[in-house]
């Protein structure tokens, strides 16, 4: 098989004047070394975690479309923000899966010829894509790339949380946005591993959709007496962490009330200084991009902190990876199953319509890149 | 000497009518046990950390006397957070010194009879108070009461703010409020120990203060050009741990993002994550009683908590309690030397006119109870 001189991947670029500019770009056809390979891409998720480097701090609101290319206008704020990246041009997508076409001539690169693997390591809105063996998954027999597509980001992320769980002291979860795609994974890891968890989510159909994948406490944050029953789950798990999705507003500081509430249960337990054992909320998206709001009456005895998956791989060492890893591809289709509702190529995913609709990241709503359409 | 058969002491209760309601009231003199000595009060400070327990969540602004008591009345919100401490007479005051009038037959009490000492163990507004030997700091000859009368909450906080800086990783301290008893202490601590200080402060007044007794970095919130100067001064020293009195506002998310504009000023650094070493707020008081508000534009290696003393000493062990008590002891009129601006009797304390006094927290005035007047 004989592979084109060039290829097609779309960049994200912070102008001079004051634009992010995304747009398609062609390159040409590298040449994978001796332990690369050499992936053609065929399906690539659009994660809440991809529109940073995508979006930036640029206005989407006022975004159109240039020549093909998806401009919009960024504010000073901004800007200032964004000045270490001024001027390069971002190689987009996260994660994503493909078949390897050319590997390089290690054993370990020539054992994946042919293979359908998946890889994270940025740049995946792209025709053909050169990744290093060691980051590649390679996906079982009978699985496809669309299977295979978001192997690492939501996987490991929802893997990751109960790790933190035990890391950290804490014996039970709480987890906002809790009918997303990693959601439902954080329903069925905690259910397979006993570990109690409360899911909020806004919608009544979201509660009946976690209920018929097994959850057991799922809470609807726009009922009236949202906070009462939160305090009723938290005091029935011992929940005293939180993995909060949305980040803005004060969701965050309910869950801190709450937990709060629930230690105040106990009886004898009043301090001026509230309960001992510490509460812990983190924010692992900003699905709110406003600020978060803190009504610190809960004591002294709580923590809120951003939390990102690298930086907690990175820390929790090899072994936890390859053993994490190990168990997404084991359970790419049960556990780990994602759905999408859209699938678009590179050219639309510039679309200023599409776009539209994609960074309106409503949950329920999921795109993946195929850029081979 | 022969004590008298009871004793005035001061106490607050929150009423099932929702009043918070301080008053003296008038105790049986205690016999000291084995291992106690009997404190005859003659100097304890009035701290914000003793506001919590004296006033709660009352509305302070509508407090008045009535047949000598101060009464304030409970917002509902107010009365739901202290639902656990209805109908109990709480002694307060923190810490405090005086005289040993009376002692166990221990030895060790014993030794303590006619010494000036210091304690730290709640109900210090009081006449009189047994204390077990333990909670008791000998003060060194020649300091009197008045000296010792701080000897806990502001110089044990202003030691362990660099132990946790070093148990955590970090490498110099942020501090607000700073032109507080407290923040003097700490410049003169991270001055002989040799760990950078950022003092945040809102006057020139205090800037100029901070610098006689030899700070090298003074920020005055109140400039225009505040968050440029303190990038800079973050950046000089690499501070990325900040201890904040304020707890309210903007301040704790202003120095984040000061610190995340220092880590940009490293070239090559950008990552739309934001920069990789952990930044940690702790908020440890509540001057500004409003919300936190955390606009987020410092990447995802970021973390605001609260932090409390007793928290930390019981994580940190009594090994590193001893060493910080003694140094207190041997430095007392030196670097923990505290200066008072009033002194009152344990009446005053209940005057509606001197509460509305004290209860202001203004940086620089402070106020010291005699239970002997």
């Amino acid at each position: 098989m004989s592979l084109p001189k060039t290829y097609k991947t779309l960049i994200s670029t912070v102008t001079e004047d004051g634009q992010l500019r995304m747009e398609m770009v062609e390159k040409p056809m590298p040449v994978p070394k001796s332990d690369q390979v050499l992936i053609r891409v065929e399906a690539a998720p659009i994660n809440p975690s991809d529109h940073g480097v995508m979006f930036g701090y640029s206005d989407m609101s006022k975004a159109s479309n240039e020549d093909g290319a998806l401009v919009a206008p960024i504010p000073p704020m901004g800007m200032r923000m964004m000045k270490g990246r001024l001027g390069q041009a971002l190689p987009i997508g996260n994660e994503g899966a493909g078949t390897v076409v050319a590997a390089g001539d290690s054993d370990a690169a020539q054992s994946l010829m042919g293979r359908t693997v998946a890889a994270m390591g940025g740049g995946m809105y792209t025709q053909y894509r050169v990744v290093p063996v060691m980051q590649v998954l390679p996906i079982n027999e009978g699985n496809t790339a669309r299977d295979g597509a978001s192997s690492f980001v939501n996987p490991l992320t929802a893997l990751c949380f109960p790790e933190t769980m035990r890391n950290e002291g804490h014996t039970a979860i709480v987890h906002t946005a809790a009918a997303s795609n990693l959601g439902q994974m954080l329903v069925k890891i905690c259910k397979a591993d006993g570990v109690p968890l409360v899911n909020i989510v806004r919608k009544d159909e979201q509660v009946a959709l976690l209920k018929s994948i097994g959850a057991t406490h799922v809470i609807n944050s726009s009922d009236d007496d949202f906070i009462p029953q939160l305090i009723d789950a938290v005091h029935e798990t011992g929940a005293t962490l939180a993995f909060d999705a949305t980040g803005g507003g004060r969701l965050a500081s309910d869950i801190l009330t709450a937990m709060e509430g629930a230690a105040a249960r106990t009886p004898g337990a009043y301090s001026i200084y509230g309960s001992i054992h510490h509460k812990q909320v983190y924010l692992y998206g900003s699905l709110d991009p406003s600020p978060t709001m803190l009504t610190r009456g809960y004591g002294m005895a709580w923590g809120v902190g951003g939390w990102l998956l690298p930086n907690f791989l990175a820390k929790a060492g090899m072994e936890t990876a390859i053993r994490l890893r190990q168990r997404v591809a084991n359970e790419l289709t049960t556990t780990f199953a994602s759905t999408y509702t859209d699938e678009i190529s590179l050219a639309d995913a510039l679309n200023a319509d599409i776009v539209a609709r994609y960074n309106a990241k409503k949950t329920g709503e999921k795109f993946l890149v195929n850029p081979q359409l």
